[in-house]
């Protein structure tokens, strides 16, 4: 059977990839994906064939590496982060229909509200909601109803998509929401260019937060009532009671 | 500076891991962890020193791994997943005050929010929660709440610790929570054993979890309203339209 793998690679940096996905990518002919991550890759995989596309052409960008599947090529499909944490998973499970004898895989990689946490301490070790800012394919009122919703039940938050060009004003929106329940001296966290050149991250309050800029290679972290910042890291208690 | 990484392996078989993940314990002189994680990755690291402790017993677990670094060794405690969620790298920074001169480096997994979604298909294409169903630790009330609040939002909803012998009943009662808002026809599927031996997945309604049986070792995944069922897997749209 034709296979298709979906495969994400990490934050950016090649060791941040798991075994399996190098081993994947070593194995296939074809590797496609948008532009940026294709070329993250690239030096690792000499001799591959590449397929990209730009930006927002996520349809073609599938059908391009279901296509080449189908002629019997063995494809990965490369994804930043986790292919299945708003990746190109699911898009290519709803096109498959069009491609039958083609088998999708998705292997697992490390998705940036992973890679996000472990940079900044340890935001997530109690139940948390990731919620993305992007409105480009969901209505504003249901990312406000999300997290009205995860604030009130004193979840820890992690955004996605938080800022883009054409709506720089998104994540302060968002933190007036979030304050309804939410005190302006919770923990926060921001993530920059996770695992790649520039590097860069920082602790502040939800109030300082509001006030902030941040670009769309950022991952935004807003704690729960119990999160702490311990010798400049983000901790959510489990909550052991120990000595 | 004395090095404790706290690395996440993923959900059990070595390729799963990262590449740093592995090199990292190759490079170390202990390996800490709870014994089942222990005897998951020994075989591929032979020659180290070994450290476990039971079930229930993190704080000790940790402060062993602590005063091991402190003492001067390379140490690698290790988690199933990612120990950032809901793992150990919570109770080590909060531990960490006691061991100045250790430098503490969290090292990423593929936690079972990933690696179980990658197994039933495409359900965290969209936003999504992760609650865990253990009242060990925190009170049921509280979980009850974010089970209300992300059913509310017409979040996916990944469940971790979902049963345990004394908590034979908690799926059943977090299902006619989440009922409240959620149709009995929502997508819902079931991973168990991860990436180990004896690994299996369903894909089921919302209803027929109810009565469902799980163990824990299972993962539970609870669809939005736009969450279908595609030739057997569970996939969340993210709202691309296609032709």
């Amino acid at each position: 059977m034709n296979k298709l793998y979906v495969v994400g690679i990490g934050p950016g940096e090649y060791e941040q990839m798991t075994l399996k996905a190098a081993k994947v990518l070593e194995s296939c002919d074809v590797i496609a994906g948008y532009g940026v991550y294709v070329d993250l890759v690239k030096e690792h995989f000499p001799g591959k064939e590449f397929l990209t596309t730009p930006m927002r052409q996520e349809e073609k960008r599938c059908r391009m590496a279901l296509e080449e599947a189908a002629k019997g090529k063995n494809v990965a499909m490369i994804c930043s982060g986790d292919a299945g944490v708003y990746g190109m998973t699911g898009l290519i499970y709803e096109l498959s229909g069009s491609y039958p004898g083609v088998d999708i895989e998705p292997v697992c990689g490390v998705s940036a509200v992973i890679s996000g946490a472990a940079i900044l301490g340890a935001p997530l070790i109690h139940d948390f909601a990731v919620i993305s800012l992007s409105d480009l394919l969901t209505p504003w009122e249901k990312i406000e109803k999300r997290l009205l919703a995860a604030s009130e039940a004193d979840m820890v938050i992690c955004l996605y998509n938080p800022s883009s060009m054409k709506r720089k004003d998104y994540l302060e929106k968002a933190c007036r929401i979030m304050r309804t329940y939410k005190s302006p001296e919770t923990i926060c966290g921001i993530t920059r260019n996770i695992g790649r050149e520039g590097q860069s991250s920082c602790i502040l309050s939800l109030e300082e937060l509001e006030k902030n800029q941040v670009d769309m290679f950022s991952t935004v972290f807003i704690g729960n009532s119990q999160t702490m910042a311990i010798d400049g890291k983000m901790v959510t208690p489990r909550g052991y009671r120990y000595e």
